[in-house]
């Protein structure tokens, strides 16, 4: 919208995408338009929000280079400048969306989310790669490995106080793809705080209800004892407490009173598929920035 | 679909609608249709629900008498009969859809779901009259009275330990019309158990959140502060225990990190709307059959 | 955004709305922002647009004055300077959210969307005073003068060919009211072209199905034929050719195939009030920019 | 609900499905709940439909043997036998739900569908095996391969006039599978009329529009031109006239004045796989009947 060439029609076309947020004032705008102009840069998509509860203004920029690309550390540095005439709470990312972002995702028996994810990677709608899957069952090798994606078994204890070792392998063996996003793909296993901490911002879980209804064990059967005339699911950040963090997305489908538990979960699936799914991608565009513990998604 | 001529085509031209839960077992089926058609009546639309489950039997049967009206006092001893034969549990209601059904509606400030609900019974779409308002505030008088239908303001004192003749007023207010239905319209009182016995399965209740999230006080507040994509309403009968009544019907709105709290007032009063003039149609029409703490809808 | 205190919490208290489209170039944004910023303005929301296609850009900006309020003829003037930088094709327009637009509504028979209106107008929900209500029936006279409206009736010829001084007269009623919008509330007449032309960007149509399927009459004789298992209705600025002009909003309901006709036309009513209110509202607050035969919603 | 023992929870138990239409008269419903009865059926889900425009009744039971499993040919007489009974004009279809349908899928590049299809069927939630994938392009070869399923390249001329081997070659290939259903997925050729009246009842196709909007080619390039709030999505039985056979089911999806035709194309992708899927599995599972050309979908 700021330099000379009309826009590219698309994200395709864009390679950097600045996702920041800091006190609001005067002539932030003004400052940060200013700014990717002086770099040579083209915006082609632009977010704004200023939330006047807590004083905070937040911004996605993407813009791409009108000659030739910048050199991404030199534009780090030029940010890290913006950012702290910003003043210094502010929080920002940047990211060259033509290199590609990875992807691992963590299973336990329930396939229905990471086939969809491989597909939708394999198809090229993702902007990840999915580097490994990781499962406390063996279950879903089969599906990673057609896929062309390693998989690898972590057992876990019965003994749930018994489980630090496992998830500690899990660790290891995520950190190793150097993942920009941890995808806990109907998982069942609660991440414990150090973890959480760990993999802060980067780790989606969706949960199989419609937040904050139904947190913890068995939503479905939960729903299905209260006579909810919807079912849902919810996209989220994890945090230490319990499908507590941040939620990215959520969606509702319509359920009557002759389905029962088997036919919520089946009927489940669609949505949480599809919450997932859009969940993700935006994450992994730039385009969910958390202030507390909730979203702005420039959707 | 058991009587020679051919069905009329809607709901207006049925006279008599049945609802019936039962015991499941052999036969049922057989001996509901052979009674109507014994009785000269011809199915309109009909729903059947077996619940594995509890092992009960629900269904709604609209019929229409094939000649002359029937007797409505003695079509009462005959279903009486019926439901006899289907066991000591049986739980039916029958009546006369050419008879108008009367509802009073409960209202405190917030107009909004009374206007619409005066709106539809005037043009004819809500199968009830409105027959009385009752208000702990005197703001939406001149609504009521703008449709030609009374208002009555009950004085509610500030200390709720002190509201036990307030309600007791308002029940006799209210009885005194003998209502089929009492609509609490955003009534934002929470009626005393003896008072929800009293109206048990007549009293509907419309509340401002996707319960059972965000239960009791100020639910768009609770929704804003945890961050929900979508917010909704739930349209259910009053039990003793606030907000835990069957659910009838709800629905959701999308909302996103720019809509403050006073935008979720507003947009929820489209699916508050919606959601209540929906459920006390299927109310009023005989469509909703409450079995424990859940409901079956035949909609 | 822009100016040193914090941003008031609602569009309640922003005065002044600028809506803007024009050629998409350099530095457009930073231009604008310093624009409101050099007037001593404080940007309370904002939405921008980039159109690759058409290589054209929009913004929708509202702000406050930071003291005292803006001379609003010296703000046009302003404004258009700001415009001419911009280019000769240029678009613009502003007004002042302090000043209660007005609205004349359109009707025949249905009620539905007029008595939602009423409503919403005398709540304060809607941005605008209905000024004047006008039927080619007398049916809704009582509705609009139970609100305070007066009504016109506007005796229309059964001979289409004979309407015109019909028409003519309807103009003259409405636009003694200076109107911001003049809404079609199920008016069920084709404005003449030279009516169309008029009133363009100004005259709102709701259309009972999703357009672009069932054009014309009896819309919902149309679905009901097709079997379609979702119906319609959309919001769109009227022009010379019958319900393809701009749309507004859209919006949904699921049916089944027990619904007849009739039933189409009730539940229809839900979702045509809703899109109506909807895209009016937008439209009110400025929030609705036409570019050749498409919108852009800054919803 | 007839037969002694309570009902099974779920369709997963019950062994036939018997879906009919006939002309409506007295006493149907007993009839044929008599005649399950003594069948030694115990009926597990039942829904009814009486068309009072055309004089039809519809019904669709799903009944268990109560000891051992039925002689299914004895059935299939006994069941003509009460069509007869019904009429001449009646209509019926009678299968074991233990008996796994087949599928044969037909496909051109687009994989998304395909892919759901095959995941779907794999965890055993369609109710069908796929037994083979034809495709007049090999691009999805690899695809059907990794999932077991054989994949049939059928190479079609580029002009449209000389496709009529090609055509017969895909009907011999597929009806060597005896398929229960021939699925459209995105296949992007349009069937010969005496292809679609060979396959009549049985062949599905996943239109990608909201029918009956923007027939034919490239409907999402027709959406993003008319400037539609919602894209949509219709399964429906192909017909000799191209998108206009009965829907089976749609859907929708919101979108926005800054989505491209290739946002739509990604969002779309994600309703037509539901509405798809949700199409299909009703297909197989005995739930649609046809009557014209609309479907009555016992859901």
């Amino acid at each position: 919208m700021n330099d000379s060439p009309p826009a590219p029609d698309s994200q395709r076309n864009s390679r950097y995408v600045l996702s920041l947020g800091c006190p609001d004032g005067p002539g932030i705008i003004t400052l940060i338009t200013s700014f990717i102009t002086e770099l040579g840069g083209s915006i082609v998509e632009a977010g704004y929000h200023a939330d006047a509860d807590s004083g905070w203004f937040f911004t996605r920029q993407a813009f791409r280079s009108e000659s030739e690309p910048f050199d991404t550390e030199a534009l780090r540095l030029r940010t890290a400048d913006l950012a702290a005439k910003l003043g210094p709470e502010t929080e920002w990312a940047l990211h060259d969306s033509s290199v590609r972002r990875k992807a691992v995702v963590l299973v336990s028996k329930e396939g229905h989310c990471l086939h969809d994810l491989l597909g939708r990677a394999a198809s090229g709608e993702l902007p990840a790669t999915i580097e490994a899957v990781i499962g406390n069952h063996p279950d879903l090798a089969s599906m990673a490995q057609a896929h062309g994606v390693p998989f690898h078994h972590v057992v876990f204890p019965q003994d749930p106080a018994e489980r630090g070792p496992a998830f500690e392998h899990v660790r290891k063996l995520a950190d190793e793809y150097e993942p920009d996003t941890v995808v806990l793909a109907r998982f069942m296993q609660v991440l414990p705080p150090e973890l959480s901490e760990h993999w802060a911002g980067q780790a989606i879980n969706i949960h199989h209800s419609f937040l904050p209804s139904f947190v913890g064990a068995r939503p479905y059967h939960q729903a299905f004892a209260r006579g909810v005339k919807l079912i849902g699911a919810s996209c989220h950040y994890v945090t230490a407490e319990l499908d507590a963090g941040p939620i990215i997305e959520q969606g509702v489908i319509r359920i009557n009173h002759a389905d029962k538990v088997h036919d919520m979960v089946r009927q489940g699936r669609d949505i949480e598929r599809l919450v997932l799914a859009r969940g993700l991608r935006w994450h992994l565009e730039g385009r969910v920035l958390v202030h507390g513990h909730k979203t702005i998604v420039f959707a």
